[in-house]
């Protein structure tokens, strides 16, 4: 059970943690930055999310580097809960916020209008992307944790 | 374990697999009845997806109503887990349908043009609404099933 890859305080859950880190910071660079997100809801929705993303996955990689530098796994039942929670909601709205967005972009260039010039588009194309990328990461994380937690 | 409400042949799971079949169908009838979903790729996707939920939610509560009325709880754990991934993968979906659904309408309404009918808009947005519902009475069953599973 120590080794079981990816639940906390194991290499592959510091880059499951990084990986969830870069991608959400990622998809709220390339949402925010010169791009007038705020004209949309769906947009605003995934940059809060990827907001709430970014300092929790940053949280858990310190502590999974610290876990791993005083080589013993942190596993308290009560934090375990707590995480793995966390990670399920947050991967939930994760998904959400990126099918939102798709589907808005989808919709910004169906329709014929001032409404998504195609640099702009793209950009969201790719913060979309990196969404979804986000939720496979934070799924992957809540699914290992809640093994471990399962197999007590 | 055995009267753990909400797992596979109980009363209440009966109860949550018809809820789940009756909203899916409402949200399938109000997207598709009088409506041209096809115009929009989220809208295609929403009846994708409730026509899937339909029949699955639909046999499980014909399996659940034969289990209470031979009064024998069907639990095997092959079976169990067939039925917790399928209700997680569906939950998902519908999820990620019914904020896609959400945010396109959103944007319909946004976008002042021949797009979104005040009557077909309304419709959309019951559509949505149902789904959302779905996805909470799924995701309620796989919670239950999955707790199930992980006390054996």
């Amino acid at each position: 059970m120590e080794n079981t890859p990816g639940s906390l305080g194991t290499k592959t859950s510091l880059s499951l943690r990084l990986g969830q880190a870069m991608f959400s910071s990622a998809s709220l660079l390339f949402m925010s930055v010169g791009v007038e997100f705020y004209s949309y809801t769906a947009f605003c929705y995934l940059v809060t999310i990827m907001g709430l993303v970014i300092p929790w996955s940053f949280t858990l990689a310190m502590v999974d580097a610290y876990a791993l530098f005083i080589q013993c796994p942190l596993r308290q039942p009560s934090i375990m809960v707590i995480i793995v929670v966390g990670d399920w909601v947050l991967s939930m709205l994760s998904l959400a916020a990126a099918c939102a967005t798709a589907s808005s972009i989808e919709l910004l260039l169906k329709i014929d209008g001032p409404f998504c010039a195609p640099k702009f588009c793209g950009r969201y194309e790719l913060s979309a992307a990196m969404a979804f990328v986000s939720w496979i990461l934070t799924g992957a994380s809540s699914l290992c944790n809640l093994w471990i937690l399962a197999s007590w």
